[in-house]
């Protein structure tokens, strides 16, 4: 693919469809959790870098990806990673069994969009650390959704 | 896998990495965005979908996808999904040019997480009737963040 095209293209690469049982198999086991009185899906960290570092290299943020997934105690399933030219841009995704952390770089502009969506016992804000030390932000924008409250 | 370790697992599958030139080659340009009086790097839709159906069936929810990426003018670059047991959720992500689109789904609830996250041109907007029509919600919560706004 060399250009965009205005109607949308579609990679010639299938989907990947994977079954997985690494959720709860003992029983039909309500996924929500219950927090400060809250019960909800879970919790999805909006996490925008400014004066980032390292934002072109796609190694570098797959491992950082990585390592802030098991921090927060989840469960990696797959991870995909883009790198553009000519600006270097890295856009990808890490598929957890508690859903997901992706990110988009904009190394042109030092920026980076992260998000870390985590449900069960995971801890997303144990990511942040991690994202600190792998891209060396000046200045972190955070922003915390419970995604699917009941109450 | 057939539990979660409370420590976090990795997948036996190496990350995937491309590199691709599907965004503008022909120059250094800033791909940030300007609408409204506001510069930022892309509009990220967070949809909560209640009382929803089809969240089991990963097919569909990979074409519904990959329909809502086409109808709001994406390019597709990747896709996986995760089809969990026993409660059938859904875990998945389309990687596009402009960014992603994820779910994740808990049938046993009838509640999707979707996140549409767009740069450039893409109207995320537009993916909307295509998730009304593929999963037929009877609620919505739709929240609108701007992300990396510069001003």
């Amino acid at each position: 693919m060399n250009a965009l095209s205005p109607l949308g293209m579609v990679s010639e690469l299938p989907s990947d469809i994977q079954t997985n049982t690494a959720r709860d198999a003992d029983e039909r086991t309500d996924y929500f959790v219950e927090r400060d009185g809250m019960k909800f899906a879970g919790t999805h960290l909006l996490v925008d870098l400014w004066g980032a570092r390292n934002l072109s290299d796609p190694a570098h943020i797959d491992a950082a990806l990585r390592e802030a997934a098991l921090i927060a105690g989840a469960t990696i399933l797959h991870s995909h990673f883009h790198h553009f030219t000519p600006n270097g841009g890295v856009s990808g995704v890490v598929v957890l069994a508690e859903s997901h952390i992706s990110i988009h770089t904009w190394p042109e502009r030092d920026f980076a969009a992260v998000d870390i969506f985590m449900c069960g016992a995971c801890d997303p804000h144990r990511s942040i650390p991690v994202l600190q030390q792998a891209f060396s932000p000046e200045r972190i924008d955070l922003d915390e959704q419970r995604r699917g409250r009941v109450y």
